[in-house]
């Protein structure tokens, strides 16, 4: 598999065309329903742009990286094609794409945001397909981008998509109240770097339970006590109590 | 000021230790309840160690790295002094310390554990004391051991404490609910490492608030929807449920 056509245009399809690009592989076309968005990205690289789905060009692969609502309908349009159809979601399953084609999966899983740069060779990704044929091309085809890849049928798939939530989404947002707090009390959010720096690189040496400190580990209710009077939001006020009350429970 | 006693044996006395013997402050004792805890670090740096507070020698400086319930007994407990005495807690006022003495606070703002290595020299310390001159000894002092030094009195100390629960306990609380997820499903958590680290270094370059993907911030309801389904534990469920609903507020 050599060819490609990327059918979507936001932070996944962007991501995805460069490290193809990259790897030597050559991205024929990009597909999306708004055309500018398209062109936008592929003027970037030289590739031409379509939202038109009779104009979509042979592939050897076709590499859906759209909304998860949107894969049905796209690998639909997909005109007839010997080449492979692929979606990159990490919560839909394979049979999102229509039977009757090769079809499969490959789901990076990062965090991607447009114009945030990222080594891709480290990259896990999850790769799935109907036949043991096309599972070993995906995985040759992504080898080539990362050595970090990995059979995963859907439903583990669903799993794991759902703990990178929690390690990512959710984590950010705990960075993001973090932020909140200090712009409210005038306090450097600069300061909270080293720790949150800290917070990701002590799993290279320990599990998530041994890393735990703090009052909420300690089961330290007066300094639970003295952060909850001074959080105003009822909503935040809720997490803090049900996030501490978890914490005590783990380390008791 | 050159001679330091330690009152503590725990995480956070056993950094501080050795970031002032690295920064050649002498370290003339530690005193800890426990014996054997200030014998155990002692012995580490050939520091005498006791449990007795008559025995307490003179220096120019007590740090008091003890739970923060202790602090106020302890300072009671060391005999008549010229020397400062200060606690390390980013939860108590200055004046947990009795008056009368010449009192202040080192709070370092960082995770501490036990036997995991960290640079000391750009973590964050946050400084307080009585006087203009203290805190001008204070400040020279710690600036040998990093060169982010910062006054900030009690009351915002416990703000940014707060804040740092947010972006350090918490998130290592997701860390291990992902952890979890991935035990009970049999998926590798070594395959989270890199988001998680990712999640941490977007912070270089852009906002939490930029840095946030998934479906939360998508409203994508049919994935939320999926992943609460596979979540079992009630406590788990309402804290997925809560702060996606945060999240997607924060981007509507």
């Amino acid at each position: 598999m050599q060819t490609v056509v990327v059918l979507g245009a936001g932070n996944v399809a962007s991501h995805l065309i460069k490290a193809l690009i990259q790897n030597t592989y050559q991205v024929k076309q990009i597909y999306n329903r708004t055309l500018s968005k398209a062109e936008e990205l592929g003027e970037l690289y030289g590739i031409s742009a379509t939202n038109t789905a009779s104009e979509i060009e042979k592939a050897d692969l076709y590499l859906i990286a759209s909304s998860d609502q949107a894969i049905a309908e796209i690998a639909e349009k997909i005109p007839e094609t010997d080449g492979m159809i692929v979606h990159t979601s990490g919560a839909m399953p394979l049979t999102e794409i229509k039977s009757g084609v090769r079809r499969g999966v490959i789901y990076p899983l990062q965090t991607l945001s447009k114009g945030k740069n990222i080594a891709y060779d480290d990259m896990p990704f999850f790769i799935e397909a109907e036949t043991a044929e096309d599972e070993a091309l995906l995985h040759t085809f992504v080898r080539k981008i990362s050595h970090k890849v990995d059979i995963l049928d859907s439903e583990k798939r669903l799993k794991i998509h759902m703990a990178a939530v929690w390690v990512n989404n959710f984590s950010n947002l705990m960075f993001q109240v973090g932020e909140k707090f200090c712009i409210e009390n005038e306090l450097p959010f600069e300061s909270l770097k080293p720790l949150i720096k800290e917070t990701a690189a002590k799993l290279e040496e320990m599990s998530p339970y041994e890393a735990q400190t703090g009052p909420a580990k300690r089961a330290d209710q007066e300094t639970i006590k003295k952060h909850l009077k001074i959080i105003k939001d009822p909503d935040l006020k809720k997490v803090y109590e049900l996030l501490s009350q978890l914490i005590t429970k783990i380390h008791a």
